[in-house]
């Protein structure tokens, strides 16, 4: 009996045709299609492949038992999280054991900030597992701006909006290139730590980049709220001839 | 008279299956096809996409004037550099004029520390450009070692190797996740910085990310001379449940 092998496959930014030659033939091919997804959701990885998937295909949603209903540094988030993640994990190793291969859907590039990390770190021994590298997130937020991201020695940084403020203002401000990811519900303690760090005119707010909704809007003139995907980004200015 | 478009067009980091299905398309499809390179090499760039182009296709090499001869530093250097992509850029802009579309070869994604950029802001706002962005180089480097990279709230730098030693140190220090790009000739002083900064245990070395000599180290077992395109990498160890 061969084993079948669980395959992350990032799927980039958000339009069908940035996904990789490699990974468009693993999603049309795939008899199991496994994503996350909040309950009642569709799930954003889900939606990008709308229309690729065989008419057999089974889907596997792995829906997340909790998302911000818990602080994230309440023990009960770990703990629910740690349950939830190995449910998965055994799930999809029973199908590879069976024989079947998996693609499980990765917005973006599966090992950068990805929820796929957490079923790779558990499966790896056990079954085969492949990773097939996405353009990033960040890459699409950069590309809808129409302005290169780096120079010369520019040095970038990526950050995560969770972080605190005072943080975030001394990295913003002792970085040329920037990228803040996961804003939600951070966006207003970010905006303070952009003005703390003297940066307020460089910024950029990118809302679904590469989809059809694509918005990108200064940091000053940015709605309140904006999606968990938005990506803030301050460009480098770095040596050019 | 329509204006041809020039597209930069990200290849990733080195495998044809890892080119977008956007930017397959685009390389088999096209009539021109420009690309850099060293005088006398090949060029990476024109190296990925080997057996992709029409057979009718016209083909575009934009040769560095100079690379390492001249330093950095001397005004000379960014003289001849400017002469060189004004003069390209204007070849380009002609094509465009005359109604035909180019694609410029990037490896990686084209705004990520790419020579493209250079031909961009020169282009804008004179001729149609387009951007397709590519798996970063780093991408490819970090699914090569085959742990994922950032975590809940990691912190990820990107450097470039050709930084001051006490830069290096201090960022490396300062940081969860990184890479280091443009390494070349800089290796012994990137493997002191990264001593300074306690950190020779976590660190690894990819040359040839996602190609056929694909090749992972660990820093202190890597020799002396490692080619431009090889990437250091840290991986981030942050909050998981």
């Amino acid at each position: 009996m061969t084993l079948g092998t669980v395959h992350g496959v990032g799927l980039g930014p958000g339009a069908q045709d940035l996904l990789s030659v490699r990974a468009d033939r693993l999603v049309r091919e795939a008899r199991h299609v496994a994503f996350f997804r909040k309950a009642g959701r569709p799930g954003q990885a889900r939606r990008i492949v709308e229309g690729m998937l065989r008419h057999d295909a089974v889907e596997h949603a792995m829906e997340y038992p909790v998302t911000t209903e818990i602080p994230l540094d309440d023990p009960r988030y770990n703990a629910c999280l740690s349950r939830f993640y190995a449910g998965a994990t055994e799930n999809l190793a029973r199908l590879a054991r069976s024989g079947e291969d998996v693609v499980v859907l990765c917005e973006g590039d599966p090992f950068f900030y990805g929820s796929f990390m957490h079923l790779y770190t558990r499966l790896a021994g056990t079954v085969p597992v492949g990773v097939v590298p996405g353009i990033t997130g960040m890459s699409g937020a950069w590309t809808a701006c129409g302005a290169p991201m780096t120079w010369g020695d520019d040095v970038l940084t990526v950050l995560t909006a969770t972080l605190p403020e005072e943080d975030l203002a001394r990295r913003i401000r002792d970085t040329d290139a920037l990228v803040v990811m996961k804003i939600g519900r951070h966006l207003a303690k970010l905006r303070r730590a952009v003005a703390a760090a003297g940066r307020e005119g460089e910024a950029w707010l990118v809302e679904h980049a590469a989809m059809a909704e694509q918005k990108v809007t200064r940091l000053g003139e940015a709605q309140a709220v904006t999606p968990y995907f938005s990506i803030l980004l301050i460009h480098g200015q770095g040596r050019r001839p």
